[in-house]
């Protein structure tokens, strides 16, 4: 609740700054369906339809219903607790007359997923609810509150990170002593799964996915599990993981190699692919200053590794990185339709950002590193120890 | 993935029934904001904006971003996979070219939290790329297709209820030789989360309100989590818990009575009120047939109650249990403001319900029982073994 508090604070600050009288996240049932907000700046759950209302002028105001009310009273965050019991708009409508808004922020937006926890349908019921009343007009997208919100990460929230960063390295040292020929791409996730259950922490996403391990050529790519095949010798081998600590998320690749019998190191091809995604991660974390506009950091990295010969990655460089393993706001982003208008926005001081190219070794398998780095006034700076050589096994 | 494959065989014949000729799931990262279709009738998460499409000629089509393919390949309920790259709209307008739906049904309702996935961005997202074809007046609320078939339960899917049913009576069996004067709520509470942990199975809904147990008089009500308050004699206790077994739930109430020295039984008044409770839930439950108007079925335990001189409840009398523990649709619902249309629907065969009323006794507590019924052609049939009388402790 500490952290929340502290976000509820930061978020007076922006709505100050972005001129928004009022932030209204709006849900109902949100265990079932939980706009990403909630994590951010609430910290609980509601059964009934429930307005959780954060004011520019530092009031915080939850209008729920009565059997929500006793859980409620306890968050600390908000200090105005409304009650309802038969339906919730004559009181929302009160506290609306009351602080009159110009500008109310829904949690809405076509391009950002963690700005985007309203539903259609709760939206056209806030709509039928404000019809006729001179607050129907003054709607706006939260999009730029949220985005400013998870990106400018506070010192707790840093540290809370690099704790997340600091046990996925240790896990992957583990994890080189571990691989060998005629394991599975499940054995060395199993090895994993295991390390986190000791340390007692959660995974930064679905454990259908965390750890993706894959290894050796043609392999199924990213956002799928890991399966029965073998490690063999010549392979390259990359891991995709992330764990979760004081509720903030690390998200970071490393590639290995299997040696084959008598080779020391890994072959030049496989060298130099792994170099070209080096590199292009360092160029990258270059350009990524304050200011700095999404698509051209994507660009950096991109250009680097189609110069050198290779197909360009089917993604984007980087997203953020917090609370959600996939943060949103702002990304690394190409400008691809999927995309909208986020390749298009400037990074901000505060930002974590992934940096995670990926080209295929022909024969070999896939080069891919992830690394997390943080913008501040003078440039990025890595939080995780970067990757500069091939792991070899 | 063979109830999932169940469930979208149901979906197809609901779609004749309904008339409709596509339903279209439409998500984004879906890990983050679960629409609730994906447990029903897809059972997977994808990352980029993905369109999971079940058509009434008995076709199943995904359109997804090249990364998420592999992983969506291997589901059986999708015959036909579409890859894009850069952005969804050129392969997703094709399909829907190609299969000339005259209605598509997509997840948003302003009544139902089951029927409402579809955030408001992905809503405006879908509208602009349709816009300009003859598709964008095609949209229509999947509601109807989504209550029906979360409503109708197969066979397979009251086995698996029966089963949480089952093991969470026989945990509230073993409550009553814990209970004692000088323990708490969280001791209680932590007692039942061990025997869940012992059969290793999930809990039905949040962790925090679940179990939820309230002793004495003027407690925090409902949708309220356990707390260091001790159990007297002379305490009316409580508790509303449910566990999760093969992905469908239980979710029951029980009360229970502290007996003070040289009580043999629960006072007149105590006994007074659970009786109220146990004949208002009969009465509710003899009435429960398909066909029944909703908010008829709540108003006869609501009226029991009110007649016999108690408040009425402040909460509807009953709600749909199935994969969620609130499994939206029509519900047994009074006509407030907060539950919209719903309280006007119809009672369909198949569905299951819980009856949940309650009612305080004055300077010792509250009761409120909670059983689970099935509605079969010839009316409502008991999973849960009823409580017929106070538990004595």
């Amino acid at each position: 609740m500490k952290m929340i508090r502290e976000k509820v604070a930061q978020a007076i600050e922006i709505l100050q700054e972005k001129k928004i009288d009022m932030w209204l996240t709006f849900v109902r049932e949100s265990g079932t369906m939980p706009d990403p907000a909630i994590d951010m700046v609430i910290g609980q759950h509601a059964t009934w339809q429930t307005a959780w209302i954060i004011c520019r002028d530092g009031e915080t105001i939850a209008v729920a219903g009565s059997l929500d009310v006793a859980g409620i009273e306890d968050n600390p965050a908000y200090g105005t607790v409304v009650p309802y019991v038969q339906g919730i708009r004559e009181e929302l409508l009160a506290v609306l007359k009351r602080k009159n808004p110009r500008k109310i922020a829904i949690n809405y937006s076509t391009d950002s997923v963690m700005a985007d926890g309203l539903t259609h349908g709760m939206y056209l019921l806030l709509t039928s609810m404000l019809e006729g009343t001179k607050f129907a007009g003054r709607l706006v997208s939260s999009q730029d509150v949220i985005s400013a919100l998870r990106g400018r990460k506070t010192a707790a929230e840093i540290r809370s990170m690099k704790k997340a960063i600091r046990l996925t390295l240790d896990i992957y040292n583990e994890v080189t002593g571990f691989l060998a020929p005629g394991k599975t791409e499940r054995d060395v996730a199993d090895f994993i799964l295991g390390r986190v259950r000791d340390h007692g922490v959660e995974l930064a996403w679905d454990e259908d996915h965390c750890p993706a391990v894959f290894t050796g050529p043609e392999h199924a790519g990213a956002h799928y599990g890991p399966t029965r095949r073998k490690i063999e010798e010549g392979h390259v081998l990359n891991i995709d993981f992330g764990v979760k600590i004081d509720g903030y998320c690390s998200d970071l690749q490393r590639t290995w190699y299997i040696r084959r019998k008598g080779e020391k190191g890994a072959p030049r091809e496989v060298q130099r692919g792994f170099r070209v995604i080096r590199d292009s991660i360092q160029l990258a974390a270059d350009a990524l200053k304050p200011g700095a506009v999404s698509w051209r950091i994507d660009d950096v990295a991109r250009s680097h590794i189609v110069k050198h010969g290779y197909p360009e990655y089917p993604h984007a460089l980087g997203h953020q990185v917090g609370r959600a393993a996939h943060d949103g706001g702002v990304g690394l982003l190409p400008r691809w339709e999927r995309y909208g208008r986020l390749p298009y926005g400037k990074i901000e001081e505060g930002q974590v950002f992934t940096i995670e190219p990926r080209l295929p070794i022909q024969g070999y398998g896939v080069a891919t590193v992830e690394e997390i780095v943080w913008v501040t006034a003078g440039g990025a700076k890595f939080l995780s120890k970067p990757q500069r050589s091939l792991y070899l096994v």
